[in-house]
């Protein structure tokens, strides 16, 4: 998207910011509710992460429609909205419903924005934590309990000295995961469940790899564009685009990545 | 310790959140460093953990031997100091070592006061999330991001409705590893990779049991205590004791607990 002037971007950004304030807001009402456990057991039909995720999309989507109705929404609960600007927002209002279900403190909103040739500027927000991951249209930094500071993904370094993360053990299909484990087996070390977390570590420098399957979209515009302005590289399996989701390899850089193609190829 | 009069627990609640205060500073002056990763990696020998992990526990031993020289010590990294008071304070400064060198924001401190029939008050602090949960002496509660609330175990449901953790997919041993995953196969969602974190949550009423293998004493004291203050019950896998360490069932009530023994037991 060349053709953004720096007041563009500057005012892109900041919308983006606003809808992952309000995102943060609609998912904190919703999380760890007693009253909202009570009720799902009472009915049975009833699931606080549909409510949470719901009304945090929605709040979404009345921010663009005042602010960008030009602009298409692709969103994991409400689905598509047409638009003419060429760019597309991409909605996941909560990223680890599980997590979320569970009250672990890691699950997350993703928000990018696209053109047709992928992200553009993604968001991995934290609500509990207070955390936010920014990267695109030259911006490349989190916010948080430690201020704030610029994302930058780590050197090189071989596989037996890498961390690499996931979040189900089991992968995908079973030879998903055994291709997974052709990896882990060489790192130093492979932990689990972080959801969207992990992608954020990548593109803080603190991990080397995540490598998941079974990908949507919306699980994965925002680690592209965060992890890319960082320094990383985020492909599928084969080392092609992903921005439309499936297998997915996200790396602080380059060597890494290629290592850990060759070893997902068998 | 019935002997302890009001003014006792209250000295010794508030001498246990400034053991967990000191640990923080100490535990958070080091997390995320990327002066130590560089050091690391040049010279191989360095281990950002190990450095924070000691310069906790020295820390708090440096507290406690000023306030209360006649207890005694057990600490995961300088390991026993004897006492004379019966009382001995278990120290674990970084649970989750391995997620606190990934940069994950889960790893906590954990603090324990126990006398010889075990722990009579526990903490389990989040340092970056800002967030402890305080258990036994007469207090249940958490104080975190959503200020603070009392902590109180889920009521009893079916392992199919019932939320578990563990940290390692493998658990422990290869039978160790069977028997969890004849309890994981029947509940309604498992989830890894959170440390102490998982024990928290029991306490807080979102999970149901967390199951373990290979604890030491400093990885289990103070879950105890903030999970029995909060209604729940932690035993080995057999149902006997587990402050000294070994293969534990956290529980958020008795009905759950049961269903889980019985289908460790084989």
């Amino acid at each position: 998207m060349a053709g953004l002037s720096e007041d563009e971007r500057g005012a892109l950004l900041a919308l983006a910011e606003e809808l992952a304030e309000a995102a943060r807001a609609e998912t904190l009402a919703h999380f760890r509710s007693p009253a909202l456990d009570a009720e799902t057991k009472e009915t049975d039909h009833f699931d606080p992460v549909t409510v949470a995720d719901r009304a945090a999309e929605a709040r979404m989507r009345e921010i663009l429609a005042a602010r960008r109705p030009q602009d298409a929404i692709l969103g994991e609960e409400m689905g598509r909205k047409e638009g003419s600007s060429g760019l597309t927002w991409v909605l996941d209002p909560i990223d680890g419903t599980r997590g979320y279900l569970s009250g672990t403190p890691t699950w997350g909103v993703l928000i990018a924005l696209s053109d047709a040739t992928g992200p553009l500027l993604g968001i991995i927000d934290q609500p509990y934590i207070g955390e936010r991951f920014v990267g695109g249209l030259g911006t490349a930094r989190v916010t948080g309990p430690q201020g704030t500071a610029a994302l930058r993904t780590r050197s090189p370094r071989g596989l037996d000295e890498a961390i690499l993360f996931t979040t189900f053990p089991e992968v995908g299909t079973a030879e998903e995961g055994a291709a997974f484990r052709r990896v882990a087996d060489k790192a130093r070390l492979t932990r689990y469940g972080m959801d969207c977390y992990a992608y954020a570590l990548v593109a803080a420098g603190q991990i080397d790899l995540v490598i998941e399957a079974g990908l949507n979209a919306y699980d994965i515009q925002a680690p592209i564009a965060v992890i890319e302005a960082a320094g990383g590289i985020v492909t599928d399996w084969e080392g092609g685009p992903v921005h439309e989701g499936g297998r997915a390899v996200a790396a602080a850089n380059r060597e890494i990545h290629a290592e850990a193609l060759k070893l997902l190829a068998g």
